[in-house]
């Protein structure tokens, strides 16, 4: 638990650094409540922020908890560019899987209060789910580009369908988390010979 | 929500017959009450059974409720036969089509109740995901002695992760349900094509 600087005169308008100590500070907060329990006046107290300020920039818990983990995302993680297709889906599997062991719990903690809150459910897909899709698509068009994968090809579009199934079937089939050697081997049995890469 | 007739005498050794009714009643209770607030109390009442007899056959709700589901996707679906495996799948695709849009928010609460019961989890791992995986492996093996698939083929283990991420990804990623054309594309875009069928 770190402890966050107060920085009262900046509550309307808030700067790069105030908004990531807020964000790392409502992450924080999460680890050690769970969603559930997690209250807009703790964030407040926490952070030395007022509520009406977290209200206006985030509407509420649900978005203002996804931007924060958006956020932990973005700042960890540079777009891969190795220079194959192979190369860059490793890497993005590599990050996906620090991620999930790095905040396991809270993780499936979040899963589960989706389930039973569609505005949340709303708030992970806006800001985490489709920006990871679109990552995805971006390194797909570069190895369209460079005639990795021809054009049009039919799997292109669910190649984000593919990888989720890879994360939740292991689990789901195996009862163990994923590794890289199993997200390897998933790549090179299923998704590349999807994309006509053998 | 029909009557379950009550036959008392059979209270110790269960007949065919009156597992059915007892399956249909706790399908029935859950559809009205949810996973969480069904009790085996209202189990017992509804189908005139012992808590007893409850308990000692299926050792408590979870392993009731995962095996009652059980028996109504057997008793709906039989092995599909078609003669290939581009039809077997898509039968199977309808089928669980089907079972999703019957039941969905059943088994939208009950995937929500897995999640906090490691106990639920473990039996609807069980009683639901491996056998349904054990089928899909047997349509592959026989689509293999055919000669349609090459044995070993490194995507035939992981064909269950790719329906599961069909199924799952669509809602996550598109914000809707699995429809049969969605399914349908996705087999000939990704499955076929990773099993070397084009």
């Amino acid at each position: 638990m770190t402890q966050t600087p107060a920085t009262p005169s900046r509550r309307t308008r808030l700067s790069t650094e105030r908004e990531h100590e807020l964000y790392e500070a409502v992450l924080e907060l999460l680890r050690e409540h769970g969603y559930e329990s997690l209250t807009m006046d703790a964030v407040a107290a926490r952070t030395r922020a007022s509520k009406a300020t977290l209200y206006r920039q985030w509407q509420g818990k649900p978005r203002l908890v996804a931007t924060a983990l958006r956020h932990a995302k973005t700042a960890a993680q540079p777009d891969p560019d190795t220079g194959s297709l192979r190369g860059d889906l490793l890497e993005l599997a590599r990050c996906g899987m620090r991620d999930a062991e790095h905040d396991h719990a809270l993780m499936r903690g979040l899963a589960h209060a989706a389930h039973a809150n569609p505005e949340l459910h709303q708030a992970l897909r806006e800001l985490l789910v489709l920006p990871e899709a679109e990552r995805l698509e971006a390194l797909l068009q570069q190895a369209v580009e460079r005639g990795e994968v021809a054009a049009g090809t039919p799997a292109l579009e669910f190649v984000p369908h593919m990888f989720f199934g890879a994360f939740i079937g292991r689990d789901l089939i195996e009862g163990r988390p994923p590794d890289l050697d199993y997200l390897t081997s998933y790549l090179d049995a299923v998704v590349l010979p999807a994309l006509g890469i053998r």
